[in-house]
């Protein structure tokens, strides 16, 4: 897990379909179809399952499991970030005030 | 910052050279010339330094203020990750065996 696969998961929470998630996300479709099979097989049952379509195609939603996941990594990442928000701010102090949008790399 | 970039400053330390630290981390030299001018202009000052070289090429090295970004960077991965560490546990219960390489996203 991390924050693009979270994000994702709460977008198609939202949207009930992968393709609309991918979309909110700027992402491909296939993109988006990778990181859920990649959490589906990471996990001992999938995070997200997806509906047999009929005319307008199926939709998508997650599991119980995709939820405590969810709200396990997203309280995990909130008290990290409290852990070290003393070390953050003085690091912030380094940057310049044109700091590009964090790239996640 | 993030876990790619604080990989490359540490790289480029060793080596003493972008060129072999893409080299090592399998990565092109375009992309790692791309990350060092990002991290270069996200700070105040810049946290690589590149020599101009004769006949061999110059180096590269990172900068006192390279040094200090990156061991406040490794010392809050560290505090963040022992801070969540029974959380953790807790969570990776949860993962299947045969868990694929984290990809950070």
């Amino acid at each position: 897990m991390g924050p693009g696969k979270a994000d994702l998961l709460e977008a198609i929470a939202a949207t009930g379909s992968i393709s609309a998630a991918a979309r909110e996300m700027g992402m491909s479709y296939r993109r988006a179809w990778q990181l859920v099979e990649t959490m589906n097989q990471c996990f001992l049952m999938p995070l997200v399952e997806t509906a047999k379509g009929g005319a307008g195609g199926g939709g998508a939603y997650i599991t119980p499991l995709g939820e405590d996941v969810l709200h396990r990594y997203r309280f995990m990442e909130q008290k990290a970030a409290q852990s070290i928000a003393t070390e953050m701010d003085a690091f912030s102090a380094t940057l310049s005030a044109t700091e590009p949008r964090s790239s996640s790399i």
